[in-house]
């Protein structure tokens, strides 16, 4: 399990250190979450807004005169996604609202609330994912978007799952995901345990194979979904939207409507988290978190962490509460609805 | 210099320990040139066809007997390139047509002369490539097609080191070209020794990049055209290509004649190498030709070491005899003009 509440604390599998091991982290204070959410121990834009969501409640046990900066300090742990600003408020506004002395259990039971939506939104979306899908047997994914990403199984990987269990997938391939290679390491990591068949690409081969008639559709999660039906997700993910509408085959969107940000009105407006470029100068490899230098050391780098997708290109949004269409003008309307409706 | 013929051996930068170590590999036999050729100690298509060209030169003059089979070796040691089998027939008939006892000496002036022929194909390539972008100021480009790539200054990079000369270069942002990480690791060392500004990125966000107006323009090599003006170049080109002709950049096609194919009718009848899949699920890095593992051991992987861009993406086609346009209908003629007149 990717994430767990037990006494008193959030337990989080390490995700820097998979494949190769297997640890647990023990998180005690919203300090500690926002170091694992910005250091990428935890990801996957459903899962940080539910730790976050915890790591509100953990920081007013432990210090109850520090709920506005500790909100403030979760919200903003990393800016591209919408989950995480929007599960913080809402775990905020049920503390605020509190009775005397009940804002830390009710700020709990609100976190619960919502690792329990999303639990739930996972189970919908395999299933609306793989109805949406059938007949479709090599697919294309990119990142993860696992049970290591969001809550249940997950969201684009779940709906390959899905796929699987009705026996329709012939193959996963799988983009490695550079810089931090998600693909290679979580993805990979996941089809295993599932035992279902996979194969891994080069993200730069993607659109190759595409056009040649080696894959069926592509499906992939998403970070934060404008007004619009653009699409912010990793980076990468454009490329193949690209490939996918060039060659005429389903690039499909999976995420729960908690992605969905109607103040958003379009991509441009998407902030995106430039990190680092020492993630492209470098790589992790192996059991002991080891990085090696893949270029000339301190090369200048530009590291942008996602990119956007026009709705033109987005053939299906699968949510929790059904299929939305961007890339048909007339279905935007239908996409509003579904986060009204919320 | 990337390649040299002296002392009866081709002596070899070995690009396999670049930007780490400079070592030259000294080559007696075709058998020697066909393994540095394939292990990837040298490359680039250009490149290849000239050692390949001296491979037959040095062969015969270790044993005469051998021609036909060295001959068949060598043009067999990669696939996807045209040049390495046109400069080996080139020989292989210039020695078979020498008088008695000439045809060592005859076969090291054809390789001497495809040598030269290249180098100043390189100086023309670079002159045209600036001309058709003129005003374009920040140039993104593709594994390593400089010095090492090619005789002289290259081909896409010769285009951007005229265009640096000429003083209108802002940046170099160059793609790092998983798996074998030629842009981070060669194109880098170039453009540095160069004093060219540059940036590096990862495959994936380049075409975000581009779509958000942060480039001005594509530029890369090509390993094979086809007779309709499809490239086939190094995996990640073609998402590139897509990219760019969604944002309205050119996308910029540099290679010497050589690597036109007539009897190639298109794309489809590219064979695209497929490489071990070792190369994607690791990574070699730091001085010492280590590498680590990206993935669980023994992930299965696909690795094509090219892909196909269809001609209808490519804006201009930059040779030593000028420039076509395979995306314009009408130039398709010049394009066969280009090749007949050689």
């Amino acid at each position: 399990m990717a994430l767990r509440f037990a006494d008193g604390a959030l337990w989080a599998l390490d995700q820097r250190r998979l494949p190769w091991r297997e640890v647990e982290l023990e998180l005690r204070s919203a300090q500690e979450v926002v170091a694992a959410v910005k250091g990428l121990s935890i990801r996957g834009a459903p899962l940080i807004g539910v730790a976050a969501a915890y790591g509100v409640a953990i920081e007013l046990e432990r210090d109850p005169q520090t709920l506005e900066r500790a909100c403030a300090m979760l919200a903003g742990a990393r800016p591209t996604g919408v989950n995480l600003a929007r599960a913080v408020a809402r775990v905020e506004t049920a503390a605020v609202r509190a009775p005397p002395g009940r804002a830390a259990a009710l700020a709990l039971a609100e976190a619960r609330a919502i690792h329990d939506e999303e639990e739930a939104a996972s189970a919908l979306i395999a299933r609306h994912g793989a109805d949406e899908l059938a007949g479709r047997r090599r697919i294309l994914t990119h990142c993860n978007t696992g049970a290591l990403a969001a809550p249940g199984r997950g969201t684009a990987l779940a709906v390959i799952a899905e796929l699987a269990d009705r026996g329709e997938l012939e193959m996963a391939v799988v983009a490695e995901s550079r810089p931090l290679l998600q693909g290679a390491r979580l993805t990979v990591y996941e089809l295993r345990r599932l035992g279902i068949a996979h194969e891994l690409i080069v993200d730069g081969a993607a659109a190759g194979l595409i056009a040649s008639g080696q894959i069926d559709a592509v499906v992939v999660g998403c970070d934060r979904v404008a007004a619009n039906g653009d699409v912010a997700n990793k980076v990468g993910t454009y490329a193949h939207a690209l490939a996918a509408a060039a060659a005429g085959i389903p690039f499909v969107v999976a995420g729960p409507t908690s992605t969905i940000d109607p103040d958003c009105p379009s991509g441009a407006d998407i902030v995106v988290e430039e990190r680092d470029g020492e993630e492209v100068r470098t790589a992790v490899f192996g059991p002991d978190g080891a990085s090696g230098p893949l270029t000339v050391p301190g090369t200048p780098c530009r590291n942008p962490a996602f990119d956007v997708t026009p709705a033109a290109l987005v053939t299906a949004l699968v949510t929790e509460r059904g299929v939305v269409r961007p890339a048909r003008g007339g279905a935007l309307n239908a996409f509003h609805d579904i986060h009204v409706k919320r």
